[in-house]
């Protein structure tokens, strides 16, 4: 089974299937295993931290000879960084949140592939006068950070503004009926965050893995409170979807409050070092819905490979023009 | 061109697209005329009024003798209401809203297909439970009154808790590609809203129809304080997504404070009685950004048929199990 699209042409692999470049959880291992399983692999370095991407890099190398990228935050990282980055051999760098100029044409120059991750039509069109060899239409159902339109009519947006660029889907996509709709809407393939999540190549805790698996969409809610309790410099314009916890009920809509209180953000503090989950993010997208187990990167890509070209063919045969 | 579902052949009917029963804008004229292209049209009644129902379901009878029928808000209606609206001869009653219990019996024993919208998982659930015939699972990206789940995760959550039940997506929906993400999705058909205001036959002055096709997703927004101000009885758990507006943007986040204010108060309803669109709501969904014109409800249904069929069939060829 194989999906032949724009994405896979220009890589070379087998399935339409990209790993969000998600912070910290995307490391060397995961990604490895999606590009090694047919998929493009994209690790989450978030603002580029050397030390770890030495590490996570050096685990992608020795882990596959196929393609594999590196997502980096705009808004936190500069030109030394992305040259630092263009250094470690990655076919793919993936911007995110910002404005991608001032970085394009080093990572082109260096033959690399530009995706640069959009969350609405503004961005979109600086992404493709930026010269983005991809574009990835985000929708606000999305795990952790992302803007405010939904995938279903943001993508075909997208597509239409995009011409000849391919344009992925993501947000809301655990699996291969997600897949199969974003073919349809004209997009060149998905990229999946949450579901990569809950295999066992993740950079996440068990508690964290199994909080994701036990989890319902009802379950998530887009807050800047955590933001704001870490002391992240995240813009306010990109919250994030996370699993609701009991920090977050008490912070609900008083953001501004919590900013200034430095009791609630040292107990934030104390609790996020123990890793407790009453008040840490686990960044989580309304697809948790569907995830039900923890499985392996490989068993997943070719999963969902193979169920969305099933939903494909068997929504094909409902078609009066379709072969008999 | 044709897509048969389970929902096709429920009704006889030719295309797998569903008419929203948008409140006041969907009447006979635009419900027959969806009907009558092969789609099922459904009137928008609200809360059943009967002199605007006597007229519209006349113009419905009068202008198709296909299935047709009528949305109802739960909470706006008592069963004596939905015993006149069952009189009225309609193939289908599509309850949303609220729990569709007490209703669901007198419904069903009529001969009539019951529909029922559901937001979350626990009103699909109480649905089911209710004997409803058709599930519609309705996005937060759709305009008007809507619940808190995009719609694509939602679907096919809802797919795989409806069984043999047939879904219907909804929410974010304007063309083909979407039709056609809905039923690789797994749904059996798409209700859509926003789309169809923008007709010939919709009950829509001139300047709202302008303000839809002119409009950007961005210039959406969800919000109560248009309820408020109308001193509408809506339940707070579904807030509306409208255009922005002077109006709405002065509210924003002090709904509190409108419903206490009684010269902001009269000063909306002197404004919404000379339908000045600077204060009334212009109902609109996300797809608003995937509407470019004016067109009669019957080119639109053979153009979303149509494509959508296109849509499904292209993507198709690109799988490798594609007959060559």
């Amino acid at each position: 089974m194989a999906l032949r699209t724009d994405l896979t042409e220009m890589f070379g692999i087998e399935h339409p299937i990209v790993l969000a470049p998600m912070g910290g959880v995307a490391g060397g291992v995961l990604a490895s295993a999606v590009s090694e399983a047919g998929g493009l692999g994209l690790i989450g370095s978030g603002a580029g931290e050397r030390a770890w991407l030495d590490r996570e890099c050096g685990l992608a190398a020795a882990g596959t000879e196929r393609p594999w990228g590196i997502g980096l935050l705009i808004w936190a990282v500069d030109i030394d960084t992305v040259r630092s980055v263009i250094e470690r051999g990655p076919r793919a760098i993936m911007l995110s949140f910002g404005d991608p100029a001032p970085y394009a044409a080093a990572i082109r120059d260096a033959g690399i592939r530009l995706l640069v991750q959009v969350t609405n039509t503004d961005e979109a069109t600086r992404a493709l006068d930026a010269g983005a060899d991809v574009l990835i239409a985000q929708g606000s159902e999305a795990g952790g950070h992302c803007g405010h339109r939904a995938t279903l009519p943001f993508v075909p947006t997208v597509v239409d503004l995009a011409g000849a660029t391919p344009v992925l889907a993501a947000g809301g996509i655990a699996d291969g009926r997600g897949l199969a709709a974003a073919l349809t809407l004209g997009a060149a393939g998905a990229l999946i965050g949450t579901r990569f999540e809950a295999t066992h190549e993740a950079l996440i805790s068990v508690s964290e893995a199994k909080a994701i698996v036990e989890a319902h969409a009802s379950d998530t809610e887009r807050n800047r409170a955590l933001d704001i309790a870490r002391g992240s410099a995240w813009p306010a314009e990109y919250p994030a979807r996370t699993l609701r916890n009991p920090f977050l009920d008490r912070w609900h809509g008083r953001e501004d409050e919590l900013a200034g209180d430095s009791v609630a953000l040292q107990e934030y503090r104390d609790a996020a070092e123990r890793e407790d989950l009453n008040y840490a993010p686990v960044w989580a997208g309304e697809a948790v819905d569907l995830i039900t187990g923890l499985e392996s990167a490989a068993d997943l890509v070719g999963r969902i490979a193979h169920d969305a070209e099933k939903a494909i063919m068997d929504t094909a045969k409902r078609c009066a023009s379709a072969p008999e």
